[in-house]
């Protein structure tokens, strides 16, 4: 039975690092609430999850993953459950725990990321807090980006297999999720970003050869594959970037 | 060996999630910043997993953990570590991931906590970032703390094995994680916090029943303990707070 991913349809936010764990492995999913609502998809069958009382273990937010009769929800968890399904981690206990803390760290960075438009609340619109946006965005280009990417960097250059992936010598959903986030950074702050990247030369060929695997690349090119947009996390406002 | 947990020494911060984790089973560990320089300990020592090259596997930020020679950063995952080593957790592959799903959503609560003192940026002091707070808080206390904490009473309700524990019929990280945030609330925002919890009792029940645990209730009333302050994530600023 397919993988059911439930996520805002219009936006890649956080859906889309489940997204390229599911494409990079060839694994069967089906991204439900872009489908029709007519046929049991849509928003109504994401609303079903987090809201109906049917849900013995309802997700607090989206993205969620249906797998069989287990409802996973919050990013990370999901990446964690579907890391040896896809054989997108390691096989040892301390390499899975390993990846999924890099992950979680770069889910903090995406964390700050969305706060830089909306550091007074998600549930304001950015044009009701571009004031503090501009703070806050200068904050996160000249300290966070450079910090965070030089900390990427110096995982990639500790791996005692090798510099070209975050844990071992195989691809893992970390690396599809450094990928992500560089593609997001550089869309939303394409000069602060490609400043930080001079100096973290092995992420940003990381970045480079994750656009180029064959399942990735293809995706990329696909129509599944939702544009950057001013509604996700990642967001181009020329305003904030310098 | 005991455990070695790595944490700035003057605050609960999220240090403290695995610290009480850590005293409710009674498991033995050094909280070793809190130690002295000269033995090895304090400050240099938690730098030292921070920035010492030698180090493969770099936390970006603390809390640490040591556990022989592996070495775990970010709060959620030293809790999955822990967890089954602590008999704080289900025995199957499921619920531990429930459990970590509901420890994740609560570190999201308390980003959003830490973010209402530091909206702009958590590298500028609260006092260059006040006013931006005040609306920050605002939303925080109105919309979040509600809306967290109903999800947990939910949680509570739907959980088949009653709703004395988040998971199953025993006392797991996520309990502790839970009484971490409610004390902290209510230490932060009192006036808001005591309007939320009026509709969630099931929350205020479990808060008090961990505080009510015999090795959690020693623990809190001992020097081990370090109070609430404005140094910490959770702040009493009166004007936030209403």
């Amino acid at each position: 039975m397919p993988y059911q991913l439930l996520y805002w349809p219009s936006i890649q936010g956080r859906g889309e690092f489940v997204r390229l764990a599911l494409e990079a492995a060839g694994a069967p999913y089906v991204d439900v609430a872009r489908g029709d609502a007519s046929s049991g998809q849509g928003l109504p069958a994401l609303s079903h999850y987090l809201q109906d009382e049917s849900v013995t273990r309802p997700p607090f937010a989206c993205p969620v993953l249906v797998d069989g009769n287990q409802v996973i929800g919050q990013t990370a968890a999901i990446l964690l459950h579907l890391g040896p399904r896809l054989k997108l981690v390691g096989a040892s206990v301390a390499d899975r725990l390993w990846t999924h803390q890099i992950q979680l760290t770069i889910a903090d960075v995406v964390d700050e990321a969305h706060n830089t438009h909306h550091p007074v609340s998600a549930g304001l619109y950015y044009e009701d807090q571009k004031i503090e946006a501009s703070r806050a965005a200068k904050e996160f280009r000249t300290q966070r980006i450079p910090q965070y990417l030089g900390w990427l960097e110096a995982v990639l250059a500790r791996n005692p297999k090798g510099d070209q992936h975050l844990i071992g010598a195989r691809l893992s959903y970390a690396d599809l999720s450094l990928f992500q986030l560089v593609a997001g950074l550089l869309y939303a702050f394409p000069k602060a970003t490609k400043r930080a990247l001079k100096k973290t030369p092995r992420v940003l060929a990381l970045q480079d050869r994750v656009a180029q695997h064959r399942r990735v690349s293809a995706y990329l090119c696909s129509e599944r594959r939702i544009p950057f947009n001013e509604d996700g996390i990642f967001r181009h406002y020329a305003e904030l970037d310098a």
